[in-house]
């Protein structure tokens, strides 16, 4: 069976998944906050943010600087200041897939056509754009720590891991969750870390997320699967769970500190740049304690 | 007086204002949470998104896309992927300005000397890296309720603007607040608004909040104070509320859904972009009633 | 009849019009330097180089600069240097189209497939990295001059017109010669330039250029072609010279310097920037007197 | 001795040894013109172009392209058209550095101040827009074929070797030409070379040069100069050859296909995009044999 969730929320939706989360979703979520203790979990962004080879990494310009008042720059009223530019590719550090991003057979989530996403209009449907904030419970499956160390390179997590990291956190993932995967790649040397092989779900643990209805699956790897992908497959999690369910992927978090709190579940807030027609964004995610 | 906020929180204090921010304050926030109704606070992004003249505008370049698949690109495995780089000023739409954008004297806030802010390095001192997650409570004051339209272009939003919109509130503001102040400047047609006058807060107004202890000031304008500027000055607000106070200023949000809701205080949540020594960042701020 | 110099090189020929010049036409080419004065027909680029409504203009990054320096950057060994980063789109400011910028009919110049350019891929066919160096005779036709003023917006040069100005010019164009046609639109106040209405050739004036065995057509304004196109068409000269022809437009000159100097034929070279794929580069051309 | 060439031609120079060009240099140079074959000297421009670690690479972004036809963009009057948008550093590939682009204690050629590079108005002095075209000799000085193989990472090239490769040219450099060294670098299997080592001039062979009143030096390599630098200096090539002789470095060529041909003194044409400004430009050079 494929595209299981295809107008399960109407012909026009392009939200997917992010529609299990509604306001009584989001109160009960907030109703997890008990320290307020916030936790970051994106990466720093800065032109040696590591990033695979097909993509270029950020580059960071500075305009206006202090540089130019020690080189006599005017004041005028006194006021100083600096500013600069970024530029990125939306797949960069921690970021979230748009909808929009990945498929198969030439249709999107919900059955757009694939074709509607060009170099002129960026995407038509199922863009970053439609996405807005996501607000819910945040749920911590801690591979790494059930496994007992950083989990190799190339080694699949399967529904096992992820029940017994259920088991951990004394909670299962359930419908509008964000579920948050530690392998612990990310914490690695970054000398030492590779875009060719990675821990990661295989499909049949994805598809377990995707049935219990999650709203979000996110990692802090760098694409949510294990690489090498199966035998005869490429990205399989990415097609089956972007454009079959429509769950947006959350891709290289930062993990650890959150895992030092021993917290599992608490409240989730991310929202990614509304940027017209794009594919996804950079974006700084919290875990509100 | 100046410097008012200088090593209150230590000699080596990068945060400034957001210090006012405590887990506690965190919880009692989320406390606020009736409804659980989220609302984007953010601007849409795009090549079409207003900038001032001296700026640029953003760009959105599309790598590969559907169209690609259209004109013959392969699909290993079925897979088939769109991608996209963000080109845009870190002060473009809605955005957060870091505590190394603005100052005076040639110091920035706590006493970093502005000279370290430069081309090769970015800002070594107050960078947008250092400011981390915002979540605390929301107050939103609605000057253009009060004064029952849009508040004209050039028009100086002063103390008692701020004191009856608090009345209106119920609730005037206070330590670790963010408080938005909506003038309905963004509301008007783009093709009506400029950059070189439009409503916001006189330099009184400021430092009665600054006074007050808030943690970041936000507005539904350009640059948070009223253009054209007080005669003999340059950015007042900026040079104060940064530079002295170590005030964020959260610029070009849109508050009329949020003023539509009649709520005024709220649960507030943001992360900038941790752009490594940036100047800003582009900022996807929510509501949670 | 259309497609006329399909095949005339050789079904794998991308270089159109271009092998019009052979080593024998730039020998020639090289006597007429007489005095030995160069004069450059390239417009500065900036961020205030103009640029359609479509497009975005250039950017200009300064990296490392003088003013690091001044505020304390290190000189090891006391070595000082500034670098900077350019972005611009490929067509402007003085700009050379490839073979692959415009087409109708799903085919480039020698028939292939328009598909062939894509996002990830840039131009498999009819890059401006096909197009190398091109020394030949340069003519300048200058119809402003001919016409007694600077040819008004939406005026249409026609035959006649070039008929006139190789009378002047003393020489009809032919097999090779790199024509520049000279509008006086770039001399005008850039406050009062359009890109909507500009004069430039009409559809027989550029016909009556290819058939002649042109290798390049120039001009002096945005698009080569008057603007508005004739009824029911939209760039009609691009269309038939670049693909039937295969013959590169080189937009955006600055002639009035070159005008004044009297001569009308001269060594011209230019050389555009090999980027793999590109649709056009931005080109410095000179004519040697 | 120091500042050789400052003020030699005027307070206000910032032409440098370009200088030593004049018409009657242009024209006896168009007298070299013998075949009429023309080289490219350019090096391809791709985000595959091999750039030193501090710097980043060239990214090629298609807006419009064949794709958005085969994804079902209209075609207004049948007008079909694909267009792009370069980001380079303007020390990328084949390019020449403008006199703004290195100095030393704080004064640029001409003694004019280093701090008049910033990074909001770009170079005030000396900027590649003060450049123009160079028209004039080329003299190719082989100094691989002279060695009888491509010159090794770090060896020095020497007085001797000029002399040696001016003997086999049949001609020593002299007043306003533009030397080309070949030390076979380029010509290497990508993978093999390196930013760090290179062979290249000594400070004595730059000088010898430059007191022979040559308008440019060009070479193969990344840097001309030969790293590792001698001990204790740091681009010591640079720093005389640019800023005491005003004399622009020509760097990244690519020499092999004109020393195939056994020419060593020939026509040389070369103009860098006119960026406001800047310190250096991508530059696509010929030689007219």
């Amino acid at each position: 069976m494929t595209q299981e969730n295809w107008r399960r929320w109407g012909e026009d939706d392009e939200r997917g998944a992010l529609n299990h989360i509604d306001a009584d979703t989001t109160r009960r979520a907030a109703g997890l906050v008990a320290t307020g203790q916030v936790i970051n979990l994106a990466q720093p962004l800065s032109p040696r943010t590591p990033f695979p080879p097909h993509r270029a990494g950020m580059q960071h310009f500075m305009g206006r600087s202090g540089a130019d008042y020690a080189a006599g720059a005017r004041r005028p009223g006194g006021f100083q200041f600096a500013e600069d530019t970024l530029l990125m590719p939306a797949h960069i550090g921690t970021h979230i897939d748009a909808l929009c991003h990945a498929w198969y057979g030439d249709q999107l989530y919900n059955g757009f056509p694939g074709a509607g996403t060009r170099g002129t209009t960026g995407a038509v449907r199922c863009g970053i754009d439609k996405m807005g904030p996501i607000v819910t419970r945040g749920l911590l499956l801690d591979v790494a720590a059930v496994r007992g160390e950083i989990v190799p390179d190339g080694d699949a997590i399967g529904v096992d891991d992820l029940a017994r990291a259920s088991a951990v956190a004394g909670s299962e993932p359930g419908k509008g969750d964000v579920v948050l995967i530690r392998t612990g790649w990310a914490e690695r040397d970054a000398a030492t870390i590779s875009f060719d092989a990675e821990p990661g779900l295989d499909l049949a643990a994805a598809l377990w997320l995707a049935e219990r209805d999650v709203a979000v699956v996110g990692a802090d790897n760098f694409a949510i699967e294990v690489l090498p992908f199966a035998a005869g497959t490429v990205f399989p999690v990415h097609q089956r769970l972007i454009r079959d369910f429509g769950i947006p992927l959350l891709e290289g978090l930062l993990l650890k500190q959150l895992a030092d709190t021993g917290r599992h579940a608490f409240l989730f807030a991310a929202s990614p740049l509304p940027v017209s027609g794009g594919t996804g964004s950079p974006i700084s995610p919290m875990a509100i304690l």
